[in-house]
């Protein structure tokens, strides 16, 4: 049934799924996404970053507690227990901008693919937000799961899965 | 100063910008964001949705919501009373996923760019959310802002902006 | 137009209002909800209340608390700055339990009905939480405006909307 | 001790009731509520729905995201991993209006009475909110619990409550 | 390793600690602060008190709702399922003030000393809130944890750290 | 009237004041805590610091967004649309510590002391849990206001309150 909209009932309403017979086990995520912007946005942060860390460090700190608030922001996920979250903003290896990395781990009964693509997503909303007096025109993209595993459906990374395909 | 990071303050350090010598005047913002899917993804939405509406009428109210709570998401947004938040989900063009897009109006001294760059976002992970169980590799991406109006700098359009570089 | 559903666009699908264009009046609105319960249980309260005061006191926290709170509860209210909240906890005049008022103010664009009713909800579930170990059995009920002024759509009031109906 | 006010201290003020000694065990709650409208009220709802179903959408999303809000909300809730929430909306059998029913699971220590009677005055209010513009003296009514399992306090339902009294 | 700071990683960047290795053990703190004013102040408070407690219910009431909420206000806490909240306010001993002891306990994998922590001082906040129209100069100070057990760390008290020191 | 509580309505019961009828002018509150450590745990701070700024630039942001939410931590506070918070963190100039400074700014109907002094604590609580691995034992304390501008009570400062008596 993995073809299945998991959040429709059987009369087609959107509903929370009943996560009460899962077995508590391991829960990994790990999501990724970019701002790309222009060669002096970029040199910009970088060299503010390079004296005083701050638009790299507040938006690592928006992404941490974003996936802590995940629950109350996408309505049909479960609240969760989270053990971890960390986030880590790099350049881009094409310097097309900034790559934000978010890895969540949950001893418990359902998945963390949205609290880890929820602090991505939050995470380069901010890095927008304080860059945007330079560049009103960065584009937030590449936001997608790369791996996740524990849990009944089993382990999926994207390599994997594009390989598949 | 426009290519200035606003937030960044003298020593280098993150703070809010102090915003109460503006004037209060119209501001619009819009934002726009798409969520990449196999056809078949798309064709279980978009039958769901014949029939009940729910993914996207679910998004786009999560969306509407997370305008609303933008300034506890994202650190140095100011708090700001909407004055109106749309969120319209539409098929992209090529086919190749959902489109959505955001407007947010406001009467004060600050842009509303964040308010409907976090709707598009929060409503692009609810659509990733209730389609993942069928589809976990899709990617959500051209999240961007298209065009503001109101405020001392101005107004700026993408199409414009694009133009001119 | 005053019986159209305000908050579907013309495709019908949900949207908040553009109050933008609206002016800035006052605004009050007042709204009443009961808990009815067994008379063992309003004693119960009573004798506590009469020496700490507690069940009360914490239910006219939590509503006012509430009230501020309305417009990430409700999907498509507007975010206010309410000047004043204030709720009253009392009797039933027939004794069947307790009643609550909320009176909620504004200087704004938009009326407070929303938040006077919220108040009074978050109250009555709170009396509710604190005295369900001694009757379970409590129902919440008529939960209902009392009276509105200010804005386009002028004054209404319980009384005397019913006598003209 | 069930006719005790459960959070009232040995020294009468209110405190969170310690549930640490308490075993997890499988909960279930349900509960109701209505919003008693005027006909022309119901039919231009139901009409509306007929088209894109966003009144009872939406206030069904709410009703949802309310109850994994409701530590929050009532102060001496305790906060819960819910393992599922359910909301649906019908139309009253007398056709006075619509009836709100949420279920809510966990698997945990305490009960999860006040997360259901959440969702469902949050969704009643939401009904409101989005036709009073057509109808401001609506009333929302018959809020209560329907039953509930789980837990060392055992089961208990209205019906067989009722009987009993 | 007892003297490194936790959330600081080996790149030195903050992070959320991984706790999932951690076992569930029983774990209570107990923080302590105090509000110091003005000998009259505090004659306003008791004797409003006398009558109707509110200062001081209310006081409680806001304490016992930010533990809940500490995993939102503090970038790198845990989300926790808190067993149990208190919040006792007392006149201090020496009549400068009134003092707020916190009392928070959980079963599982973190501890929890920075939720009695916060209690405390949104309790102590709110003191000063209620309080100031009389009073600007209060000052709220000796805020600190009394004792906490659980955990791999194993115990720790006040009193015996300072004997030690 | 200036020694009354506020915040108690003629019935000793307490409610949001009404400030409906207060003209808008420009607010501001500055506050300020400190956060008291062993010279070790300063250090640990100091060379974390100096490389990546972690402790002290998390526990600003921490600051800032804690202003922003002050209306729903402090029971009786009003929701305002703050037009700046500043946090400034530095080392106490007797070498004891950390102290924190807020600025809080508003156009609006009522004073931002608490606002001021919700970002000093929660700035202080978030170095406390950023450091307490390596010390228990800090103590969080002197935090006060400073000074208060705007507002029919006019203008405050320790310094001219602290003469005074």
């Amino acid at each position: 049934m993995a073809d299945a909209l998991s959040h429709i009932d059987a009369n087609g309403t959107a509903d929370m799924v009943d996560v009460g017979g899962k077995a508590e086990t391991e829960r990994v995520a790990v999501a990724e996404g970019s701002v790309f912007m222009k060669p002096e946005t970029l040199e910009l942060i970088r060299s503010g970053n390079a004296k005083k860390g701050d638009v790299i460090g507040t938006a690592r700190i928006a992404g941490i507690m974003a996936a802590k608030n995940t629950a109350s922001l996408i309505p049909l996920c479960h609240p969760l227990m989270l053990t971890k979250v960390g986030v880590a903003i790099t350049e881009r290896d094409d310097g097309a901008g900034l790559r934000v990395e978010a890895t969540v781990r949950l001893s418990g009964r359902t998945g963390v693919e949205m609290e880890a693509l929820t602090a991505v997503s939050i995470a380069c909303l901010t890095i927008y937000d304080m860059a945007k007096a330079a560049d009103k025109g960065m584009e937030i993209g590449e936001t997608r799961l790369l791996s996740k595993s524990g849990g009944k459906s089993g382990d999926w990374s994207r390599a994997a899965s594009t390989g598949e395909t």
